[in-house]
């Protein structure tokens, strides 16, 4: 930096409290110090703008550094969110970070002005860590207490409902819900599942309609199953919900392995599918499409807003699916 | 950082060499100062290092801006170099960038120490940008003249023979080859489908076996219409090669429905299929899985070890992949 120190005429020292923000220095020598900087067509200009402004414009994604970590709607959420940031002049950089301390040890890097959580758990341990930081953050998805959180997540409920008014309009009248089978890992009422579970249970009963509930593993085989199960047990239902995108291809054989014809005798309407999973599935498969890129772009926008004002109230944002209809739906016999 | 040469009892220059890693440092001081930052909850200022050291240990990441613009295999890509650079203590940034001069907007702020290309063509006119501007930068994939550049790709002839080896190990002699129609885009001779195609045609020449090449759009109803025209016109095939996941679930019904068992009728095996392609099929289906993983991780070791070593001559990698049998190919009848 000496080049710098000797062209604007000050110590190194100088251009060093300039450049590390360390002390202060008088308005007219920082300026003199930046003219020096940018006549030189010094290298690192992002990275010196960002030492005097104490913004590095850097946006983190987390997301755990699991194999199979990330869901059907993960790419769209991540290419979404870098392209929304670009549009602001921000950078995306990406933190495959596990757990709490590891997000301890990035955050005090200082590198990200801000930080969004993918993956989102319900006792999520990241947040009190980027709390306790006090670095401005959101999550795409929700813990299960969001009191004072900003986060932008899928409105369940209504993907719900404009699934059961697809169907109910087409004139069934027995329609089953087919979500994946979690165990007891997640607590009671929160979560996907949970969430659309309740939303199905209370929106067939305000329309007079008997519920049917089954589950099964999250992958095709078991959707396999699932059909098998279903057929026997309920050979009425003439619709079925599908919150499973890694069993719907499954399930969908099932059905016609056990002598139905989807749509003709069965309607499927996939419910938060990813577009990836709607687009390689043959027989294509209605759905009411996860709003996967609206995820990405709307997390990166609000962040960006909340760090030019810091006190603004959280935002709490639930986005619908949109219907695509691909022939796996119609009236039934 | 008076503070932190205080407590470890040294002088401040010697905290900067350690903080910079500007000049060697004898391990127990280094030590000394590492616990006096500790001590001290130092907030490690990855800026202010990155404007002392002209390096801000960030690799970017360059795909194109499209909505449906990445394969199946991007996710797992870009997972890993994140997770690669997490481990060389660099960060990956997305820079969703479409245009030569884009990039070069992205290179000339100075943030990214490397550049890795994702999405490589042909004649790809941000290889130009990248060597004017003398950034370090690698391809995930290859330009039609690879001379003096860096990349990491798939090996499309060794996944090829793998498969070939597979099926012709279970007693098959009618093998046929299913690419993707990708129209007159593609300059002669170049990309993943003329690589497999030319190494088809050699390596079954090689085995005296009788080529069949039949090609479909990437979608599965397009799968469904090749599989249909493969059993009109070539009803003596017993196996086949699909370089063409985005149709494949189609190619197999389509099979099914033309009444042909699978794989007791007609063997079927993916070439360069992604993994999450293979694991929500119904039924699974075999294949030599394309290396996603080591694809991203590869390439940010390679870029980093270019940016220790920049006069180190240029990697050339091609990955094999990996067979996964699922239940989709058996012997003939």
């Amino acid at each position: 930096m000496q080049d710098v120190a000797d062209r604007a005429g000050v110590s190194l020292t100088t251009v060093s409290f300039v450049v590390n923000g360390t002390k202060p220095v008088a308005e007219r020598t920082r300026a003199r110090v930046q003219a020096a900087m940018a006549d030189l067509g010094y290298r690192r200009n992002v990275v010196a703008r960002a030492l005097a402004s104490q913004r590095t414009r850097i946006v983190a994604l987390v997301f755990p550094a699991l194999e199979h970590g990330l869901g059907g709607a993960a790419l769209s959420i991540v290419t979404a969110a870098a392209s929304a940031a670009t549009r602001r002049g921000f950078n995306v950089v990406l933190w495959p970070v596990t757990g709490a301390d590891q997000l301890e040890d990035y955050v005090s890097g200082g590198l990200a002005d801000g930080v969004l959580l993918m993956e989102v758990t319900a006792q999520d341990p990241r947040v009190e860590v980027l709390q306790r930081r006090a670095v401005p953050f959101g999550l795409i998805g929700r813990t299960e207490d969001v009191e004072g959180l900003s986060y932008v997540d899928m409105d369940f409920d209504a993907m719900l409902a404009t699934g059961l008014d697809h169907l109910v309009g087409l004139g069934h009248e027995r329609v089953a819900l087919f979500v994946g089978d979690l165990g007891t890992t997640a607590p009671a009422g929160y979560g996907p599942v949970a969430r659309t579970e309740a939303a199905y249970l209370h929106e067939t009963a305000a329309r007079g309609l008997e519920p049917v509930v089954v589950r099964g593993a999250q992958d095709p085989r078991s959707g396999h199953r699932t059909a098998d199960e279903l057929l026997a047990r309920h050979p009425e239902v003439t619709a079925v919900l599908a919150l499973n995108e890694a069993a719907l291809s499954g399930f969908v054989n099932g059905l016609v392995a056990g002598g139905r014809s989807v749509p003709d005798d069965v309607s499927v309407l996939g419910v938060a599918t990813s577009a990836e999973a709607v687009s390689t599935a043959d027989p294509p498969v209605s759905a009411v499409v996860a709003p996967g890129h609206d995820l990405g772009s709307r997390s990166v926008d609000a962040l960006i807003d909340r760090l030019a004002e810091p006190t603004a109230p959280p935002l709490r944002l639930l986005l619908d699916g949109e219907l695509q209809p691909a022939g796996s739906t119609a009236p039934p016999r």
